[in-house]
């Protein structure tokens, strides 16, 4: 908190030398802050202070800080901007952030920065046309090509020197590639070593050629795997020859966690995954994302209203219907239990599909715990509490408690089987989730329910 | 998937050379294995092949593939060791690995440990009591004392010659840390700008004083915030008095990040949660970490049943109760689609408890959308659809519809206020899912359903 108080006092500090035009101080200023900082502030600020704060930066922390402001704001500076202004954006922006940029923007503005960079910078401009060919979400989209590749045959020596020339950034210098001719990926070796090593030491004795590397159509989530089981800090990317394309660093890698996470959160809660922030979106598009699912559920509602006219003698016993919500939400609340802990499960690569008959055998053996204990704790409850009611209590409590044994078992083996069923099948098992789970549990619980009731009571 | 398949053939090979005895061939071979990968293999063996392989592994990849083993077979391996083994284990491990596996073993594992460290190195025993008092999951039990610091008045020449000498793994080396006399930290200097400056460069002329810090009893969650939000490499850790005491590196960073992410998971699906893997779990740990909620949330169910009761009139109408599972199930979607949301967003610092009247006024307006389609939608179903039955249709259909909007905008602003009340009193947002939302919806809706009913078909 106290790392907040002081960020805030800076914050203030800004608003004062804006207000009284000390540009030269607030330069000082600006240059002493970390470019994060720099962003939150500017996405706090009006349009107008925005960019003049802007135009204050030096132009290497102006990119550093481009990159970390949001997709609408980017859209807002750029649109504002001259093309001598855009060209000196582009020049100091990495690779992979302005691959990043361009992929929030609209056309009319992908448009404006590539005739930009055809005039400024061609080369630039071919690699960004086969950046954007690469799939939403795989390795392609989310790598950069800002690496240092050297020779098997470079002495230790030449791979420094190599490394001050390029002079890359921090995450990217770290690892350091070893290629042959046709850029064939044959090792890698770590800043680390190279300290540890003489200055006329050989490259390829040094380089460890115990390689892990993925390939640019990889998923996203398939890297950030990898960098979680072996704990990199990059990891290289390959075509399908084999080459050496770039390279994946471990503080994008970060993100990617988040978003994937994000995304699973929301498809488990019947949300269409949105890339905005919740405070950004606006009503319009919160109503969308939410109205689809909540229409395909609400249809199964209805079925379910239909099935259940079916026992219309059943229907209409009072102490029936005041156990309906205690049903169905146990059933929902014991399917969504079990669903999120074999998403999750398979989310980390902890379960995998071969391990259904395991999780079938546990979740029979929660549930029947689970069932038996709470149907006879209602059982008791029901005789006592609804001793005086029309129908024979015992009877009654039978019913509901025998209800809620079945239920929680159909409950706990449907959340453990559908995620991995949907996995087996191709889709998302994030989307087996309680939302889900529940509405087929209302069904199941209820038909079973007034069934029941129907026999036991001679409806 | 290729990949995967190449380590399964390794495993085979393994498994061959240890069946054949041949354990020279098969050291070889396991040298120039990921440690990692050894680690999947081992935890898939018989404990007995575990132990031979483990003692055919050089001293320092054994300790390797042992930091990455679980805590269960960690437990059986310490179990058969002698003190001269577990004093060698014990030389080659991390010191925040030795505390990690020391968190997991029950206390006489502890116990020996200890006894084994008094004996052999009393300083690293110091220090492992030390880490062992920081509460859990705060930044002192995740940090690592492994790093390098320099003095201002090294020189760069000096500062690399100290890296040399100290020789820590990769994460650790790449940033240096600057402190005075009395171990204050007052600069980073990154092992990249070294490489750029010349070996007579001053430190204190090279270090960025512009910190980014924390404190040892700070939570794990602010510290993967920092990493988010600063794309840190390793951020320095001190104690009360500004101390250097440790740094957290990123790789470490990962694991919180998706093991705070499996909590969020599970307290949003109203599971206690739990440290182990699901596979790893045994039926009555499940069942214990899921029966709590079940039986809190269910006897709420009980309550919403009592006040239920109170409706008998409207309760026996057959095509009223029909429509119950449909407005419980629509309310509960709704109202966990909006919380969802609204954790998430706080969970990534994108929502501040100060936004409450942004986020109200948003769910407002989305849930009056939400809730006016979805109940005109079925107005005009019902009229259609059930025009014969007993009761007026126009009527039921007015009910349905109009709770339907009621239920909506009742889930959507319980769904987005709840979370954020919740962080305001310091309880974890998280609990208030699906689960929770659900059960409340459940009652506030069919209150007013029953309610309208009785009030307009005059009951």
């Amino acid at each position: 908190m106290n790392e907040d108080l002081r960020i805030r006092e800076k914050y203030e500090e800004i608003r004062n030398l804006l207000n009284e035009k000390e540009y030269r101080a607030l330069r000082g200023m600006l240059n002493d802050m970390l470019p994060y900082d720099i962003s939150v502030f500017m996405s706090e600020s009006q349009a107008k202070e925005r960019a003049l704060i802007y135009r204050i930066l030096s132009k290497e922390l102006a990119a550093e800080v481009f990159a970390y402001l949001d997709g609408d704001i980017q859209h807002q500076l750029i649109s504002s901007f001259s093309e001598a202004e855009i060209a000196s954006v582009l020049d100091e922006l990495f690779l992979d952030d302005t691959v990043d940029f361009l992929e929030e923007m609209p056309a009319y503005i992908v448009d404006k920065v590539l005739k930009v960079l055809s005039k400024t910078r061609p080369e630039t401009r071919q690699m960004i046309n086969m950046f954007l060919k690469y799939p939403f979400d795989s390795a392609g989209s989310i790598m950069t090509i800002e690496y240092v590749s050297v020779n098997q045959n470079y002495t230790v020596e030449d791979a420094i020197s190599k490394i001050r020339r390029v002079g890359l950034n921090k995450e990217t210098v770290y690892t350091i590639y070893v290629t042959n001719e046709n850029r064939i990926l044959e090792g890698v070796v770590s800043l680390r070593k190279l300290l540890f090593a003489n200055n006329g030491d050989i490259i390829g004795h040094l380089m460890d050629s115990n390689l892990i590397y993925a390939y640019t159509n990889d998923d996203q989530e398939k890297i950030s795997a990898l960098f979680r089981k072996y704990g990199l800090l990059s990891l290289p990317i390959l075509d399908k020859e084999n080459r050496l394309v770039g390279i994946v660093t471990v503080d994008d890698i970060v993100d990617v966690i988040e978003e994937e996470n994000t995304e699973d959160f929301e498809k488990m809660a019947a949300l269409r995954p949105s890339e905005k922030t919740y405070l950004k979106s606006s009503v319009w598009d919160l109503a969308k994302n939410r109205l689809l699912w909540l229409l395909v559920l609400m249809a199964s509602g209805m079925l379910i209203g239909l099935i259940l006219g079916a026992f219309e003698k059943a229907l209409v016993v009072g102490s029936l219907v005041v156990f309906m919500p205690m049903i169905t939400g146990t059933g929902g609340n014991a399917g969504s239990q079990a669903s999120t802990l074999v998403i999750r499960g398979m989310a980390l690569g902890e379960i995998s599909s071969k391990d259904y008959a395991k999780v079938l055998w546990k979740e029979l053996r929660v549930a029947l715990s689970i069932g038996i204990i709470l149907g006879a704790f209602n059982f008791v409850r029901i005789v006592i509490q609804y001793r005086n009611i029309e129908q024979d209590p015992v009877k009654i409590a039978f019913i509901v408690a025998i209800s809620l044994v079945f239920t929680v078992v159909a409950a706990k083996i449907t959340g453990g089987m559908l995620p991995m069923l949907a996995k087996k099948i191709k889709v998302d098992p994030a989307l087996m989730a309680a939302p889900l789970i529940s509405t087929i549990l209302d069904a199941v619980g209820l038909v079973f329910y007034f069934g029941m009731a129907t026999l036991v009571l001679g409806l």
